[in-house]
């Protein structure tokens, strides 16, 4: 993402999509494997919980870096705002 | 809220808590008079809908008006970020 | 609800949506009296999560009750879970 | 899952997972590349949607096989039935 200069945060975060993946190929493997039901159910869950929690975080480094940060001109706050608030109505539903 | 000194903007979030508890009014009679299973449970739903807008509608308002608006100090955006993301946390759980 | 013959269970379900109502007046008040952002912002939150456990013990209920209790007809056990079905897919947005 | 006998929807849930990772990888690429911020927040929303309704087909192909089909027994059932309250309370969150 434009603001994430920081490379460690870019990689803590593509760490954190690829564990996703790997909670997602579960999923499959219990889907093709015919695991119980139950088994499956949780691991969507769990991914479900996981991807909750990526949206989290992006959502805030968005709204510190691009609505809060200092020396932002006010149009490039209302961008960010924008951009925050078309994701926030989808994500209420 | 602090920066709704728009006495309609006020009004027009209070209308809408008020429609949620007539909703939720018509939760409370579905139960007491032993209405359809299925009934309930799209009443349910319905205030379960309501609700999340009207969180939608306070945290963009929140966001436009604490975070991003101009004339603000960099300490206030950050104390209005700081609110938005406690609730946004709590939220995408 | 149709299947709540314990009045124990009904008053309980009643007894919780009034609390919710409780804490809707607790929103409205907030407006009105200009409080806090973040303390309007958390008390809805605080409902939305109320909601939520209330439709969540509902639709148990229900599961209990029209799909899985002993002694019901198949067609009986199909419209319960057609009316779950319903409501789930409309929560799962 | 041990009800999908049928290879067909067992194929199309395995697919449905499939293109799910296909958008996970579209953020991984999306935060490697430095992507418009608002670019990935979609992405991510577009994510968490797609697991969402996969949770919903597998949490309805789940009551239907386990707890309302016919022929089942009533402790079948009450197995079927608390595996889907497990996750319901999890997603009721």
């Amino acid at each position: 993402m434009a603001h994430l200069t920081d490379p460690e945060r870019t990689q803590a975060l593509v760490n954190r999509v690829r564990r996703i993946g790997g909670q997602l190929q579960a999923v499959e493997r219990a889907l093709e494997g015919g695991a119980d039901c139950a088994v499956t159910l949780q691991r969507v869950a769990a991914v479900r919980g996981a991807v909750a929690g990526l949206m989290d975080e992006i959502m805030l480094d968005h709204l510190r870096a691009h609505v809060a940060a200092p020396g932002l001109s006010d149009a490039e706050r209302q961008r960010g705002a924008d951009e925050l608030a078309a994701v926030l109505s989808r994500y209420a539903k």
